[in-house]
C-alpha cells in the first residue's frame, strides 16, 4: 500500500536491500565456472525464493532448478519453470501434490532415502504415461538426510527404485553441507573432494551392479565456489546461496567469497542514543535479521558496514543494541535517524524474515522482489 | 491455492497451529484480572499480528491496542481499529505516516524518548485541529529504549513535550522486559514492583512540577500475569504474549504460565530414520521454528509434546534433528510420516516465521489467520 521510493536512503527501515549488479555478477561467475567445467549447474532457489532471482540464476531459461519446499515447487511451476528437483526427503503428506506436479510438468524430480518413501511412490502411480523421476539421496559424511554412502542399504535402495514399475532412478544426490564448518579454501576443497569421491564411487557401484542411473550431483556454495577437478566427472552441481553470495558473512568467514561479493544488506536507522550505557538502538531486531550466528562474530550478530569498531550486541523483536567493541561511542557520528547497513551473517536466514526485497543498483531502487513463503 | 483440511492431522507440515479455546481462555483471564483491578488493559498485538487475535484480545471492541511496527498500525487502522499506541521510539522516517494516522484516527499515540524526536513532531504539525498524543518512554532498569527514570532528562523531556504547541503529553510508558530474565513468581513480582514504583514516582514528580499527564502504563506478560497491588495505581497495562501465552516454553520456564496454557504448536512430520546415528529428522527447521532459545533447554530448541525423552538437537532451514536425551531411540514408535507437536520456546519468534496460522478447536481446523508482516 506504500509507494516504493526511488533512492535506497529513502526506504522505510528496516529493509532488506539486494544489490542487483552483485547478484548478476555472482550468478554469472557461477554459470561461467561450470560451463567451462562442462558440468550442468542446477541452482537452488531456497535462499531467495523469488522468480526474479531464479531468472537470473537460470539465465532466463526457467529450467533446471532445485527447491526445498513444495510451496517453492508450486510457485515456480505456476510461473512457467520446469525441470524442477524437489530435493527434500519425500514427505508422505505431499506425495499427491508431487504426483500432480509430475503429471503437469515436463520434468519434476523427487528425492528419496528410504524403502518406505519408495513404497509411497509405488502406491501412487502417475497417470498420463509419466514415470516418477527419483533421485537417491546419499549422505557423504554430512550427517543430515540420505543413506550413508558406505551402507549396503544405499545400493539396495537404488536397486529397488530402479526395479519399480513406473519409477526411474534418475540420479544420485549429495549435499556437502559440512563445507559450512570449514575455514578456508583448503578445508572446503578437502570436503568437496571427499563428497565427490564418495558419490563417484557409488556411481561405479551402480554401474557394476547393472543399475541404470544417468545423473550424479553434489552441492553447497562453498564447494562450488572452489571446485576440485574431479567434480567435472559429475553430471550436475546444485549450489544456491551464492546468489546473495556466497553473499553472507558466514561464507566470507569460511572462505567461499570475499566481503565485496556479498549482495545483501539490512538497511537500518538509529532510533536511540543511550549515553549512560554507551549504546545506540537501531530499528533492526531479530524480526529483520534472524538470530542466526548466535552473536558469535567479533562484531556480534552481524557486521555493520564501514564500522568494524561497532558490535551488534543483542536484539529483541524490533530493536538492536549497538555498542563499540572498545572505548566510548562518538554519538555525534550516528545522529538519530541516520542510516547503517548491516551485513547479515547468513543471507538465507535474513531473507526468510522479509516479505519483500528492495532491489537496488547504485543506490537507486530498481525493483521489488516478493518471495514465496510457507510449505 | 491449497484447500485447508478439516482435521489438524491432515495439515501439510510444518504448520503453525493455534488452539482457539486456549487463546480465548488466556485472553479472558487477562481481561478479567485487570477489570477486577480497575486498570485498563491495552493488549499488545506484536506476538500474533492478526485481526482475529486482536478481536479476541479487545473483546471485539477493536479499541485500545499497542503495536510495535508502522505496518501493524496501518493494518489495524485499515480494519477499523482505533485508539492505537505505536509503542516504538518515534522513527524519523515514519513521522509523516504517523501524522496521517493521527489525522485519520480518533486516537493515535506515538512514543518518544528524546528531545530530537520531539523536535520531529514540532516540525510536523497536524492538520484538522488534531494534536499529537505523545507517551514518554521511561526506562525502569530494562535497558532498552527510554530515558532512565532517575535521569533529570526525563522530567525535562516531559516539560518540553507538555509545553509544545499542538502536542499533548498523554502518558508515561515503561516496558519491564527484564521480567523475562526472571525465574519464578517471586522474582517477577520484584521486577513488577520496581517498575511500578519507578513509574509512579515519576508521575508524582510530574504532578509536583505541574506537568499534566493523565496516563501511566507498564507491561510485559510475566508482570501482568503476576500483578503486584501497586499496579492498581497505574492507568493501563500493555502485555501481549499472553494470547499464545504467555503461551510459550519461555514463559513457562520463567513462571508466568503453566505448560497447559500454551496455545501454539508447530505440527511436524517424521521425514527420516537414521539408525546409525540414533536420530530422526523432522520437517521443522529454523524456517518454521526460529533459532530462539539457542538450544538452551534440556530438550534442545523446543519441547516435543508428550516426549520429554526427546531432544530437538539442531536445525537447518527445513530439517530438524531429533535424538533421545539418553539411550537408544525406538524408531518403531515414530514411523516415517507420523506427527509430532513441537512447543516453541518463544511464541513471538515462531509465529514470525509463518505466513498463515491454522486455528484449531478439538483437532478440527476452524479458521486460518493471516498476520501482517514487514515494517
Amino acid at each position: 500500500t506504500m509507494a516504493v521510493p526511488k533512492a535506497t536512503q529513502d526506504l522505510l527501515t528496516p529493509a532488506f536491500v539486494v544489490d542487483l549488479p552483485k547478484v548478476k555478477k555472482n550468478a554469472q561467475v557461477m554459470m561461467d565456472r561450470f560451463k567451462k567445467l562442462g558440468v550442468q549447474l542446477r541452482p537452488h532457489m531456497k535462499t531467495h525464493k523469488t522468480i526474479e532471482g531464479g531468472d537470473i540464476m537460470t539465465n532466463g531459461t526457467r529450467r533446471c532448478i532445485v527447491v526445498s519446499t513444495l510451496a517453492e515447487a508450486s510457485f515456480y511451476a505456476e510461473h512457467g519453470y520446469d525441470d524442477i528437483l524437489y530435493a527434500y526427503p519425500l514427505p508422505f503428506d505431499k506425495v499427491k501434490k508431487c504426483a500432480e506436479l509430475s503429471e503437469h510438468l515436463s520434468l519434476f524430480h523427487v528425492l528419496v532415502d528410504s524403502l518406505a518413501a519408495l513404497e509411497q511412490l509405488r502406491s501412487c502411480p502417475l497417470s498420463t504415461g509419466k514415470v516418477w523421476h527419483v533421485w537417491l539421496k546419499l549422505d557423504c559424511e554430512n550427517g543430515r538426510a540420505g543413506v550413508p554412502y558406505s551402507d549396503p542399504a544405499a545400493l539396495n535402495l537404488a536397486k529397488a527404485i530402479s526395479g519399480s514399475q513406473g519409477i526411474e532412478l534418475t540420479g544420485v544426490y549429495a549435499h556437502c553441507g559440512n563445507t559450512y564448518h570449514c575455514t578456508g579454501e583448503h578445508e572446503i576443497k578437502a570436503v568437496a573432494q571427499a563428497t565427490t569421491t564418495a558419490t563417484l564411487e557409488f556411481m561405479e557401484k551402480l554401474k557394476t551392479a547393472g543399475i541404470p542411473c544417468p545423473k550424479s550431483s553434489i552441492g553447497s556454495t562453498p564447494s562450488c565456489s572452489h571446485p576440485v577437478s574431479d567434480m567435472t566427472l559429475l553430471s550436475e552441481v546444485h549450489p544456491g546461496n551464492y546468489i546473495f553470495y556466497a553473499l553472507d558473512v558466514q561464507q566470507s568467514v569460511i572462505g567461499s567469497c570475499k566481503m565485496e561479493d556479498i549482495a545483501v544488506r539490512v538497511l537500518t536507522r538509529v532510533i536511540g542514543h543511550y549515553t549512560h550505557r554507551n549504546q545506540l538502538l537501531v530499528d533492526c531486531g531479530w524480526a529483520a535479521l534472524s538470530l542466526d550466528s548466535r552473536g558469535c562474530l567479533p562484531t556480534g550478530y552481524a557486521v555493520i558496514e564501514g564500522h568494524p569498531e561497532l558490535k551488534l550486541l543483542s536484539m529483541t523483536q524490533e530493536h538492536g543494541r549497538i555498542e563499540p567493541i572498545s572505548g566510548k561511542l562518538d554519538f555525534d557520528k550516528f545522529p538519530l535517524g541516520s542510516l547503517l547497513y548491516i551485513i547479515p551473517y547468513h543471507a538465507c536466514a535474513t531473507a526468510a524474515m522479509h516479505p519483500v526485497y528492495f532491489v537496488q543498483s547504485e543506490n537507486k531502487i530498481v525493483d521489488t522482489w516478493k518471495p514465496v513463503r510457507g510449505w
